[in-house]
């Protein structure tokens, strides 16, 4: 069967960005400019022109700018965005007979004999009368197209031509002035334009989507009194201290009422001794559920006026969304569709057997309720955002299912674009990339256990170049309440600074769980296991924060380097350079302006000095090569000269396991 | 707003085959098993199982083969076609219910104390009675849906799952029987099933598609009486001649009358005397267009004829279809409105400026009628297809509309999926590549003027690997009428013995231009030319096929040795082997049942001997290390024993600039 109209000649392909097919929106920043790039072109030798329409999803109408050809049929635009939220773009592209036509007439002018010495060269006349009755003809077409004041002076340009033409010989100079180029550029003839037959969206975060900081701590632990039970009005207190620490997200776990059911003791107790405080993520109690504050923390109000002293020190406060139920969760009398029930009536905890979980109850998203359940989980996001929580880390989002991410976190940004959502997905890589497509801003990733170069940079790489930079987005924790892994408990004191180091310049966004980080608590539950001794996720812990050999001076340093340095703010722009010693690694990172550039080097083994020589790729770096530039270590201060790529370096553990050069050019 | 069913919790992606999202069909061959994978995954620790959906366009019901997972939520399925044409296929998948709980139950069973060694462990049941009643439940669930036989064993499964857990304590061994799990699968619950959106096609196309040997000449030329304007019948006495040479496409330049205005005399001179024959490709006179046979030639029944006698070889008879037309061409008087009328009322000529080309008039695929010229074209090609012609070289196809080939292409396959059409496009890649999208079965490369190892590889990779071989394949010509590249001007005969074992053995689909090739004519218009002295284009040669310098015996060995080695009849395999000179090529190519290996090594240098050391690859060799294998150079019957990767090779130009090995491992 025919097309409609078969004379669309123009053929659009390989549309950049598009995220699976323009299934899903590409992630950006707001304020970045945003590129778009397609293969255009079509059958023979006419000349294509094209354009990109783009709008804000709450835009009527299309803003318009012109797509300019690269090499090989590529072309490339470039747009602003202004406001938060959806924007959507296509492309159109169209065969342009006019342009095409006065392409023709220069090659005819240009074979024109030279009038000035006389010749006998090229006895055919270049019929350069009749091409320009042609291109009166294209223009006058033009001309009916037009409404307005344009009309005029394009309808007077063919006229010129006719004139021209009349005089049927001599020697002829272009007669298209850049003026009427542009002119006609302004009123295409899009009759047969070509079309990309679905739109594709871009989704714009606020910056701290991509650059953030964030500082994890358990409320009940931060009481100034011994063996108190910290509350939410401590936490405000310590805002200062964070905020000077270089913190721009406080993330809290749940602050809910804590299950009594199979309530947990310390250190995992299955059985409880009466005053244990239980596990915050055990969700639930007869006071309340997702929606209520746990009365030893406080109240709403506390939420409010913490939420609202964070944002004076321009910190987000973080919540902690764990959709499960202790078995004395509201939800579970209310609400019995959302729980899967056994044969004998009883509910299905959570379990893997042989290991049971019986102090928590899973939702059921198979359940026959499932529009109820997903009714009550977006109210439970939106309570948190009328209580001035704008930015939410969820648990383990991979055991829920992945349509109601993308529906969730659709409604909630319909309303609130600058909502941001961290997803806790430690799971295989198509899942964890899912949950960033169906809108997770943010993501923990795989960097917790990777310790040696070649890992570090084949992992990097994968998760900052597109695609899949694209629409996911790192944030690298060096631990969690859940993560100690091996290097730290073995490595001590520079293995907690060299994995600091390495997330905060390695990615634009990083976070630790304090102050188990800078205290540098090392101690594992038991060998080979991945759990703290005496976790916080069990019992109160006492911090002594006046420790003298905390690292938090030395995170605080780092978190200053990253405010101050644009180019650790990105990460499309990671650059690893070879060392020739294993235990080294090596990476720049360059502004988008260009104008700032930093060089970290890491040792990786904390308890060995090593030395070795960097090959930097100069062109990476944007350094010719034989000249010599300037580095500062932002750490420690010391300055030095580099010249050519091959340079010498040696870290000492003990002392400071890294530079973070800036390089001045 | 809500999806209609929120808890189809599978995500499919990355489907493969698919060219652009989808949009057009992946090319395969008759016969060949075709390939799917997709990554299938969901949220959770639910089980996953999915199927591959396909049919052929004409059958109305789905085939249903499971598909296997691999790594990484990868999967993977293979189904084989019996009909050439269009094939659909679809991924379902869905959340294996049954296959979950019985993991579960697996797990319970494993974790219960041996009862041989009567022990303390484990003092807490492991819920097996309950987990045998929830069994039972999702068996009875399963049941319901199913008709017929299948039912009754599925019920009684249930029951015998509750009577076993009546017992209510002791040992348990696991219930479920491979039987009653490859009877469950047998009827999968797909209430709840994700299905790919849009469907897949795959174009499959016969053999001769991918393993084709194509011989060009021009009927013209082929008269045994000197000076005699050769004819149809003519070069069906040519047929034996051509089959025992090894070719099995026989292709014809325009066969059509041809026109007398403007006509060009022999090398392209502007002023033809009388007697001259013209251009075939200025197709059309009073006496006919494109339907038309030119007199001199024969008739239709002599294509008929042809044709048949073609076949009986095994041989295709291949016609050329160039969509331009002579000023005398019919269609200039019935059909003006296919042409471009200049404002002087004459019709454009083809024309880059200065050059002038009136003896040409193209086809205006911007035409108001489009309708009617496409329809006239299409008519063309069924026209010949039912001289029995099912085998098209179309000159210059990216001057005319992208869109008109797809549907051309699609409206002849229709009727007749068996024809094929080689795309003489010498364009950007994307062109190129788009006319392959289009349909077109081969394509012309730029072979033709890769001459050093390094671009060989590089281009050599890129159009036998995907994305681009799903859906274009190479057709190596050495040389065409229009294209007598340096390389054969300068290098004398080996030069031309390279070049053909190079097209010969890079693609399973290669051509040349004769007797000019295997006759060595090596002789340009002038310096820097690629046009032919003497251009058989513009006048009739006589060619000396006894010319005992002839390397028709090379080409017959070699097109024997193609045809003897399924390796070389296929793309997908070809490999790159390291050899440290840079004159020197080496690589190799594995039969699809991997019971074939030819390794070839080709002298790029038609002037110097060149000896260096190859370094083989031998995994994709599929030989293992340490181990010798047996080399036969199929060309001169050599035989060696090589051992390990590092192998030491030689080739003399003068001798023989190649080998080309069948190994046995």
């Amino acid at each position: 069967m025919k097309p409609i109209e078969g004379r669309r000649r123009v053929i659009i392909e390989e549309i950049q960005p598009s995220i699976d097919c323009g299934r899903y929106p590409a992630h950006r920043i707001l304020g970045d400019p945003i590129a778009v790039t397609a293969a255009i072109f079509a059958d023979g030798h006419g000349r294509v022109a094209a354009r990109l329409l783009y709008r804000h999803d709450t835009e009527k109408h299309w803003r318009v700018i012109p797509l300019t050809p690269l090499s090989n049929d590529l072309w490339r635009g470039e747009f602003l965005t202004d406001k938060l939220g959806t924007y959507h773009f296509a492309i159109q592209a169209w065969v342009d007979h006019f342009a095409t036509w006065h392409d023709d007439l220069k090659k005819r002018l240009a074979a024109q004999p030279d009038p000035h010495q006389p010749s006998e060269a090229i006895s055919t006349p270049q019929d350069i009368p009749l091409a320009l009755h042609i291109g009166a003809q294209l223009i006058d077409h033009i001309g009916e197209l037009i409404e307005g004041p344009d009309r005029l002076p394009i309808s007077e340009a063919a006229a010129n031509l006719r004139t021209l033409a009349a005089q049927g010989s001599g020697f002829y100079s272009d007669p298209i002035t850049a003026e009427l180029c542009e002119l006609i550029a302004r009123h295409p003839d899009l009759e047969l334009s070509t079309r990309t037959e679905t739109d594709f969206t871009i989704w714009v975060d606020r910056p701290r989507a991509r650059f953030s900081t964030w500082y994890e701590l358990f409320p009940r632990s931060c009481s100034p009194t011994p063996d108190a039970h910290g509350t939410l009005a401590d936490v405000e207190a310590m805002l200062p201290q964070i905020a000077s620490m270089g913190f721009d997200v406080l993330y809290l776990p749940p602050i809910h009422p804590i299950g009594l059911a199979f309530r947990k003791g310390p250190n995992n107790n299955v059985i409880a001794q009466p005053g244990d405080e239980g596990s915050p993520w055990a969700i639930g109690a007869p006071d309340g559920g997702h929606k209520a504050v746990h009365a030893k923390l406080g109240t709403l109000a506390d939420v409010d006026r913490l939420a609202a002293a964070a944002r004076k020190q321009h910190i987000d406060l973080a919540l902690d969304i764990a959709f499960q139920c202790s078995p004395d969760h509201p939800w579970v009398a209310e609400h019995p569709a959302w729980f899967t029930k056994r044969p004998d009536g009883s509910i299905q905890y959570a379990e893997n057997p042989p290991k049971k979980y019986q102090d928590i109850y899973p939702l059921n998203f198979d359940s026959t309720d499932w529009r109820g359940l997903w009714d009550e989980l977006l109210s439970v996001f939106l309570f948190w955002v009328d209580h001035g929580v704008h930015c939410f880390r969820v648990d383990n989002p991979h055991t829920k299912a992945l349509p109601f991410w993308e529906w969730c976190i659709t409604e909630i940004h319909k309303k609130h674009p600058d909502v941001l959502f961290l997803s806790e997905a430690f799971t295989r890589p198509h899942v964890m990339y899912s949950l960033a497509k169906a809108g997770f801003s943010q993501s923990y990733t795989y960097f917790t256990w990777r310790n040696h170069k070649a890992e570090l940079q084949e992992y990097m790489k994968e998760i900052t170049t597109p695609p899949v930079s694209d629409f996911f987005r790192p944030n690298l924790w060096p631990n969690t309440p859940d993560i100690l892994h091996e290097f730290l408990q073995t490595g001590g004191r520079p293995a907690f600074i060299q994995r600091y180091i390495l997330a905060a310049t390695l990615s634009s966004s990083c976070g630790i769980y304090g102050p188990a980080y800078e205290l540098c608590e090392h101690l594992p539950f038991k060998p080979s296991s991945e759990e703290y001794l005496h976790s916080e996720k069990y019992e109160i812990r006492q911090w002594d924060r006046s420790d003298p050999n905390s690292i938090a001076p030395l995170i605080t340093r780092v978190n200053q380097i990253r405010r101050e340095n644009p180019a650790l703010q990105v990460n499309d722009t990671l650059h690893f350079h070879p060392v020739d010693n294993p235990a080294l690694i090596c990476y720049s990172k360059v502004s988008p302006h260009q104008d700032n550039l930093i060089l970290t080097c890491v040792n990786l083994d904390p308890h060995h000095e090593h030395a070795g020589w960097v090959n930097l790729d100069l062109g990476a770096l944007g350094i010719p090569s034989n000249t010599s530039f300037e580095l500062e270590d932002l750490l420690i201060g010391d300055r030095y000269t580099w010249r050519n790529r091959t340079n010498y370096i040696a870290l000492r553990p003990q002392q400071m396991p890294a530079h973070i050069f800036r390089i001045t050019r």
